[in-house]
């Protein structure tokens, strides 16, 4: 990829919540935005790491042991296998960036696991 | 890490260009942030694509057949073995995703090689 992606106009484009979409791909990576609004399902990544960064909005990422609170600029790195539920008061945009095929519920599933495109 | 990093006021604390600094880790990938202000030398990662996300500044990555510019909020991935020359006119910080281990002038070594620490 030889483009300049502006992750803000990126994210504008979003219309769905927690439908998280690929902006980039950086080796087997990828680089995703979502907008986030609400509550989403407790679940973890027993496979992989998840990174979450802030690019406006609020946003607290609930742990079994407390919670972190992310502002805008604001970046956290969820560890494998650590069970998390991401919760936005209002709308919120973040950066993902996790391996491709990480899937949005986790082990959790269900009926908000989505198969993430390009945008 | 169950840590929120701030990323300006990471970045806020590099006194030294071109020496970036890790954040965060994300599975064997580190997440650093960094501070341009000038030319770098021309190098490519044959092992690895390389992010940029710009957090101040004005940064432009020459490319032998081209060049990208970044402002902040700009985010671009330069593909593994592409020859390419970081640029800032003014003081630029960034954020690099790279596998750990990267090294900050990829095939073209020399003076200007560090080995990043933590901040």
């Amino acid at each position: 990829m030889r483009e300049v992606v502006n992750l803000a106009a990126r994210a504008a484009l979003l219309t769905d919540a927690w439908s998280p979409r690929i902006v980039a791909q950086l080796n087997d990576y990828h680089l995703k935005v979502a907008r986030l609004e609400g509550a989403f399902v407790w679940h973890s990544h027993p496979e992989t790491d998840e990174a979450f960064l802030v690019l406006d909005g609020a946003l607290r990422i609930e742990l079994r042991d407390g919670a972190l609170a992310l502002a805008p600029g604001d970046l956290a790195v969820i560890p494998r296998g650590v069970e998390h539920r991401p919760v936005a008061d209002g709308v919120c945009h973040v950066l993902l960036i996790e391996p491709a095929g990480t899937v949005n519920t986790g082990d959790a599933g269900g009926a908000r696991t989505v198969d993430p495109a390009w945008i």
